[in-house]
């Protein structure tokens, strides 16, 4: 099979990017343009599944025609009377040829770049503005002012369709002469708004210093506003006290290497599954074409977005609610991983590409790991009668990636099992946001995790997005719910049967989840039945029930969220149709062309190539423990087959004695001769 | 400090519980006794507290009074009119007296022993009364008859207070001569019903094979009940095709041995932690006085009490309800562990005493284990101005025990973090109970799992005791609720603020969840405030929001359990109060002296000495992919600071790459130098 065309669910190579740039360098001749993003658009569905339905049969040729290569390009032309105008292009990497072309309207704001930030942080250093109401304050000495960019959140009605940029202000101690002492406990009163167009500072936000019992809007904070907060670091060398002493090495040894093999760039095969992985700025890791002992699951697995909106009622923190998957930045926010750090054992990685202001392709290097770890015991069973106890490990995939943004990080993992089972993880850690408060003052909407910082009570909510291919593409959501039965002579005589109560969801829609009557989701292919059970064939997807945003329904928090009204969405399938959010984010003042727009459409979704789309998240009232830096936070969806297999796939899984198992007195297991075999 | 006495909480030697047999046996002369258990009954805690307080004050000395080392004696006195008597004595074991008896009365029955289950099997083996019936079906050439045990679960009112037992019938094919051929796929349908007193079988029950289209009462199987029942191996020399092939193994290295030290028998220590561990045949392996840094937290942690009622309504089904804790037996149906299997790296295990029936004591080897694990990334912070990347990996130590109950395994953990965190763990997993089902047909209150053989919808409620100690034992238990505040021009102008509402209990009661106002649960020391939040310090105790029982109010498997009524009750700390579904649950009518009865005493729980019991579980509709043994199900309980230090206690964790980690490639991590240092 010839391989000059990559497969069509992998990313573009930096020559294709490259060419993209050139081919829309060449359609606007003479303009000035700044390149945002360029990455792959993928293949429309129709071209994709044919094609690997072929290629599943191995009936591949070099003939085969393979869908178009398109890049999506991202771009502002400079100058004129507009300032910049935001372009989207799509080219055919293949044919040269543009395909597609948009101008993009002024109510919707492109993506930020890191480019925008650098920006942000260059034009409140300069703005005559901001050093006025600074000199309000006076920093302790050897303090220097710190710039931290923001997306602005939902601007007002007065803020038009301008672009800004809200800057937050912290003080860094110097004088320790280490450059990650950490500023954050030390937040300044100042958030200068830069009108990114004009490239300057337009006004100074002067957020409170109070507490609960003052006005919302008292300005109460004092000349030494720093005075009265104290130094929390976290790098090692700062620590007082220094690091533990006490925690001896736990190494994980893959003595003949991993159980998994990569081939064709971002083909992953393991353990029965099959699947590719692609990077992307918007969503991170992206998985595609997953399958277990060669059927077909899932035809798309992506983090969708997120959405963290704080509660401090004082302007103008209502406008602190990041997007941080489509406000953009996530391409190089993805941390670049190191060995022995983010994973053990023994560990791929997959580089990504970004995009450079002049359009041209940069590799980013380690932005994805594939690693293999052990999660205890997968399934046991003894016989009581003869002492014969079985018990297999239970071995798991990972593929991670983390990202920062600003303060805070966010770990994603995909994990597979050898039960046919995925289960998606996301860990929040990083620093809390903080924002000053007086001395010896607490407020009802933060806790104050150092003093003179109080940490605001915000929420992140989470939106997983489940492209599924249940035995083909014809799939249905199934609610199941276990109800009660009153005790009744004829059918519940003893009292103790309960019902479980299923409902097929016909109409695109949003449905939230109900713990209390142990409701669950199932995907289902109703056309293929269970051999054993008789039941069609399906996949169960197993959410955490949390809590909803609770952003009043017409603030403009909950407006731009409306992804977040549900936990469950299934709408029918539209290409390209990929972020609960919508497509625009940054400065939306409510959601467009999202999750809600989509289910809106009231598509039938029985029987039909369907999205499912999982809402949960995390209500976090912050605790001093999460200062300076918080201790993971995990929630974890779950997508189990569900009388998809006639048995336990992961039956077959060996139950051998692992051989590097020791006693504490150091004698070694037994399964394979008394010393471990390393 | 002399060490004559054992430290009051540890359990009782060999040679204490031999003491107290003996002096039993002195007490009843001439007298047929068979002992059911003998094991420690902790001091009261008026009595341990202030010994605790001199210990970690160091100045306890060979002369400070130690708490009476107290036996609880469980026997039944054989002969007499009523065949045999059941009595419960407390031996002080130091002054050899008897400090405590009762004869229980028949309305109560004792725990089972694994001789009771023993002398089922005999008895059902000789049965005239069960031949017979079991002439009116055909095993298959090569099948044997296995009889498996059960309790009767809760008695008709017309079994008055027999003592009875039932068995549950399957066929094994004898064929492959492996003694360990899943016989669980061949159910047949009699369960004969013994009187334990009279060592007789009285009546043989014969449960319906139907389906949902037939009566609850319809009889409907063939001679050839088991024909179309077909083989599910789970031992891996009997799997079709064998074991995989392609798992790579994947130890865990600990060069330096583990970071835990144990001293005096039971106290155990890491990473700030201590705590001490005993083992007993209720509740399995037991944590006491746990501190962390010096600092008390928990007094006791256990899991309390279990049900697992069964939803078929066809009789005798509604008997199918098992208390795995309280019925008895987990002594003995605790694994003893095995290195390699049941944890990676170095171990340390436990051995626990049980009780044969003279009244000897017998080790029991390897009961509970005790190992480090990494659980990914603890926390990460990267500082995006200069790059650096500070991230520690999350170690936890694991304290384990595994119990089989007949078909089924549940593996119990107590993980401890280096953030201060405890996680409970329970992991389900084993085979499903099944019962025979007519070829073709299907039930709703249940799943075909297996030709032939119908696995019954089911619940499995846990309760988790948790006895706090938050700086001390003036503790309370205060409920914090996450709620909206409408748009108002006053309060919330911007419609982004929420208010979190908290409410102390004051009354010992049950209380449930409510995810969706994010309610969590706090054991707070409301004397003790945080330096630095100025809140109390305290503990949030974060339960799975689960579905609690089904089965009707009015049934006898909800009047049993009366527990699952809430998921979480507080009440005023009462020694020997330790079991959720009351002392004795065996042939219960009605749930007694459980934690619904203790919560209805309305004892005053604001700044009291307080236990926490939280209850949760899984309702649990099979799937094929739970046949033969299915993969674990996991749930999780966490016991986190809140408010507890003044920042995050795993700060001090180093950040040291892993120096085991590779690259697919076989390149070495670069933290410390180019090899691996093993």
């Amino acid at each position: 099979m010839a391989q000059t065309v990559p497969h069509p669910l992998s990313d573009l190579t930096v020559a294709e990017i490259n060419r993209a740039r050139d081919i829309v360098l060449g359609l606007h001749p003479g303009s000035v343009i700044d390149f945002r993003s360029i990455y792959l658009l993928e293949p429309p569905k129709s071209e994709v599944v044919p094609f690997l339905d072929l290629e599943h049969a191995g009936k591949l040729k070099a003939s085969t025609p393979r869908p178009a290569r398109l890049a999506q390009v991202r771009y502002d032309i400079i100058g004129g009377a507009k300032a910049a105008e935001y372009h989207e292009s799509v080219i055919d990497v293949s044919s040269s040829k543009r395909v597609k072309h948009d101008i993009v309207g002024t109510e919707h704001h492109a993506s930020l770049t890191i480019f925008e930030f650098q920006k942000v942080v260059e034009c409140v250093q300069n703005s005559k503005l901001f050093q006025e109401r600074f000199k309000t304050i006076q920093l302790p000495p050897g303090f220097e002012l710190v710039i931290e960019p923001w997306p602005y959140g939902g601007p007002d009605q007065e803020d038009g369709d301008t672009r800004f940029f809200q800057a937050l202000c912290f003080g860094r101690d110097t004088r320790s002469g280490n450059p990650d002492s950490n500023f954050y406990a030390y937040p300044l009163p100042f958030i200068p708004i830069v009108d990114a167009r004009k490239n300057e500072v337009v006004r100074v936000d002067e957020p409170a210093t109070g507490g609960g019992n003052d006005a919302l809007d008292a300005k109460t904070h004092k000349l030494g506003v720093l005075d009265h907060c104290r130094t929390s670091e976290y790098v090692p060398e700062l620590i007082p006290g220094g690091v533990r002493k006490d925690v001896k090495p736990l190494t994980v040894l893959q003595p003949e290497g991993p159980s998994f093999a990569i081939s064709d760039s971002n083909l992953i095969q393991w353990q029965k599954w099959r699947f590719r992985v692609t990077f992307n700025p918007r969503e991170g890791a992206v998985l595609h074409d997953i399958r277990y002992d060669g059927r077909d699951i899932l035809y798309r697995l992506s983090m969708s977005d997120m959405t963290v909106p704080y509660a401090d009622p004082r302007n103008p923190f209502h406008r602190k609610q990041a997007f941080d998957f489509g406000d953009g930045g996530l391409g190089n926010c993805t941390n670049n991983l190191t060995l022995g750090c983010d994973c053990l054992g023994v560990i791929k990685y997959f580089d990504g590409i970004l995009t450079k202001a002049d359009g041209s392709a940069e590799v980013s290097k380690q932005v994805i790991c594939l690693h293999e770890q052990d999660d205890g015991i997968g399934w046991k069973h003894t016989n009581w009668r003869t002492g014969r106890a079985v018990v297999t490990r239970r071995r798991e995939l990972v593929v991670q990636f983390i990202i920062t943004l600003a303060n805070y990080e966010y770990v994603f993992a995909f994990k597979f099992d050898q039960a046919a089972g995925i289960e998606v993880e996301a860990r929040a850690t990083g620093i809390v946001s903080v924002v000053n408060i007086d001395e010896g003052k607490t407020a009802p909407w933060g806790n104050v995790v150092s003093p003179g910082t109080l940490a605001q009570n915000h929420q992140h909510i989470f939106c997983l997005r489940i492209d599924p291919a249940v035995d083909g593409h014809s799939n249905t959501l199934v609610q199941e719910d276990s109800v009660p039965v009153p005790m009744n002579k004829v059918t519940n005589p003893n009292g103790n049967r309960y019902e479980v109560q299923a409902k097929a969801i016909e109409t695109s829609s949003g449905i939230d989840l109900n713990p209390f009557s142990n409701r669950v989701f199932k995907v289902q292919n109703l056309s293929k039945r269970n051999p054993v059970s008789g039941k069609p064939v399906g996949y169960k997807i197993t959410t955490p029930p949390t809590q909803l945003l609770l952003a009043d329904p017409d603030s403009i928090q909950a407006q731009r969220a409306l992804f977040t009204k549900h936990h469950m969405w299934v709408t029918k399938h539209k290409d390209d149709e990929l972020y609960a959010g919508g497509r625009y984010t940054l400065q939306s003042r409510r959601e467009n062309g999202g999750v809600y727009d989509a289910a809106a459409r009231g598509d039938n979704v029985k029987d039909e190539d369907i999205v499912i789309w999982s809402v949960f998240g995390l209500t976090h009232n912050p605790r001093v423990e999460d200062w300076p830096v918080m201790p993971v936070e995990k929630l974890q969806v779950h997508i189990t087959p569900q009388d998809f297999f006639t048995g336990n796939p992961a039956i077959d899984v060996p139950s051998n004695a692992d051989i590097g198992s020791k006693l504490t007195s150091g004698a070694c297991c037994k399964g394979d001769g008394d010393k471990p075999k390393l």
